[in-house]
């Protein structure tokens, strides 16, 4: 007697309104229609842009939604016309989509998919399934569902234009992190960024995006390697994984910015902002050099206007970039990365402060939002 | 009876105060001293960042001064230890220092030099010469040079690192374009922007610098090559060039980046944004595409407080730039581009919309205020 084709109800974190914590639910789980595919989430982590959401500022929100996009997990069943999963697979859910038709996903030079057609909230895109209605139940109430994921459900729906094959060896408590994490921050330095050998590099905020990036930035071959944050706790695994120095703003008496075009002569070739918010996009800005410097923006500003620019600070030779997952098309990459983990090129440890069981999840949150935490792997 | 060692007396437009037109006066030339070199300048021309300057909410002023930095003339005298120029060389002043020594001058990734060491305001670092000292006197005041250029006299002085040889056939009525408008829109879209063949293009002002960037957009390929100005009797000129759309923000009833994503699906894959202020910049960064979507800023914002701009419209995988004289590096490239003129690459009479004589240069400024001219040639 299997599931498929029938609904599954199953334990799920629920997102009622702003500025509460999670619920956890029994929900109604919907078998998956055409083109979807219907996943038993094993490992699931998660990231401030889950905490976007339910942030009281955030003005794209919409209630009630099962958050969560980092996430590996193995295939119940699919619906018609699915050709690429079938049970049992080993997969990693993706948000972002890949449909393979449109000009964006023929293009080499882009991971972005026109199936997001909402430029200014993206996340607006995949509330719901193509047929736009939702999979997930829970007190008789439809709930949204979150960027094509919702992977904070033991069991979610998502589409095969959103979902990824791993081998069937993977480690799915550490692979999570290829669904986000590791993806975004490591990515962005060695697609998007580029970082050269001999480079200079700084890094603001050593969350799972920041590790990953110090780790790019060492393969990359970048010569120097500043890590910022204002957690000093996390220094010692910024060293470990190359970082050749270590700031945190809170013991400097001048900003950021200043301190680091001071120790580099003039800025640093390459930096990444991993924290989100006006002031760290502007300390992030401020501290490339002229002639060349490259700030890349992955953390989301929320509650704020963003960063205030110049032109003249473009006239100098600056550029300011942005990516989502760190550029890479996620059907072709996330089992290349997966399996760069399986050779050792990196090691995913790294990212991981803490394990807990899934009903902790609030736990999680809390530990994120004090900044004692990394990546926190949540197991149902 | 040479001038060689003398102080030169000649014409030249002085800038007293802001906000004023500039005055006509006899200057006193001092000789150039040690890697300096004396140019009697044949034909200038104008721009923006010369009105720039005197514009009342310019904060970077500074008074008297001689402004004016696109130009060509003739080597008068060198001063000790100048090698490359020789009295009769005809040369073209770069407002772009090029050391060849700094770690800036060593990169082929940059056309920046460690001679401009103020970064927020450059024009700050050429207001004097390497010795802190001024070569213009008038009514025996001391007169700030511009840019390391001051070519809106008949004489001027500029540090070898500010100058390079055009041949002795080189017409000085035109290629004095190269000096910067000309060599500014054609190099952000050849080096700088990089625009591939059968790429979509807008190009946001048609001056100097906009004409030369539909030219360069051409010349690359594009396919599509949409030109925006608020005087549609530029629009002729345009599409001669290659302009294959051309729109007034002031005949459309909605704002032209809601246009220009409408006519192209999406948006385009590169803007040049050559007018300068927040709400250019803010059209030319809302008009690219997402994934992939470059802004190349070329104009500077005086009066405001330039673009403001959220990390996800940088997340949807669009990329903001700027760049000083098109990423040329002046001494080996100007050359190139007089050449490339030579052979009838491009035209630039294409820019050229008035000639008139220098005394005329208050003309020549309300005209460019007007928008009436691309650019006007002033002849000594």
């Amino acid at each position: 007697m299997g599931t498929k084709g029938k609904v599954i109800k199953c334990k799920a974190a629920v997102a009622w309104e702003a500025n509460k914590p999670l619920s956890i639910e029994e929900v109604e789980v919907a078998p998956p229609k055409a083109h979807e595919v219907r996943i038993q989430i094993i490992a699931t982590t998660l990231c401030h842009t889950d905490a976007h959401m339910i942030h009281p500022q955030y003005e794209g929100a919409f209630f009630p939604v099962i958050l969560g996009h980092e996430a590996a997990g193995i295939v119940e069943s699919v619906g018609p016309e699915v050709t690429n999963f079938k049970p049992g697979d080993k997969v990693i859910p993706l948000y972002m989509p890949q449909c393979g038709k449109c000009k964006f996903c023929l293009s080499p030079h882009t991971n972005f998919c026109g199936k997001l057609r909402n430029f200014r909230n993206p996340f607006d895109d995949q509330k719901l399934m193509e047929d736009k209605s939702s999979r997930f139940t829970c007190k008789e109430k439809p709930i949204y569902h979150f960027m094509g994921t919702s992977t904070f459900s033991q069991y979610t729906v998502v589409s095969d234009t959103n979902l990824v094959k791993v081998d069937d060896d993977a480690n799915l408590e550490r692979v999570c992190l290829l669904g986000c994490a590791f993806s975004t921050g490591y990515g962005a330095v060695v697609n998007v960024a580029k970082v050269t050998p001999g480079s200079t590099c700084a890094i603001f905020g050593l969350g799972g995006v920041g590790f990953a990036a110090v780790i790019g930035c060492k393969l990359a071959g970048a010569s120097r390697i500043i890590a910022i944050d204002i957690k000093s706790e996390k220094f010692a695994r910024a060293k470990a994984l190359g970082a050749t120095d270590c700031l945190n703003p809170g013991d400097l008496d001048k900003p950021i910015q200043e301190v680091i075009v001071e120790i580099t002569n003039g800025g640093v070739d390459f930096t990444f902002e991993c924290v989100g918010g006006a002031k760290v996009m502007r300390a992030a800005m401020d501290s490339i050099t002229v002639g060349g410097g490259l700030c890349t923006v992955i953390g989301v500003n929320v509650g704020d206007n963003g960063l205030n620019i110049s032109a003249m600070e473009l006239l100098m030779g600056r550029t300011l970039t942005g990516t989502s997952f760190g550029g890479w098309k996620g059907m072709e990459s996330v089992p290349k990365l997966a399996a760069d983990y399986k050779n050792k090129k990196f090691n995913l440890d790294a990212l991981v402060s803490h394990t807990l069981p899934f009903d902790k999840i609030s736990e999680a949150f809390d530990l994120m939002y004090q900044g004692k935490s990394i990546r926190t792997i949540l197991l149902f």
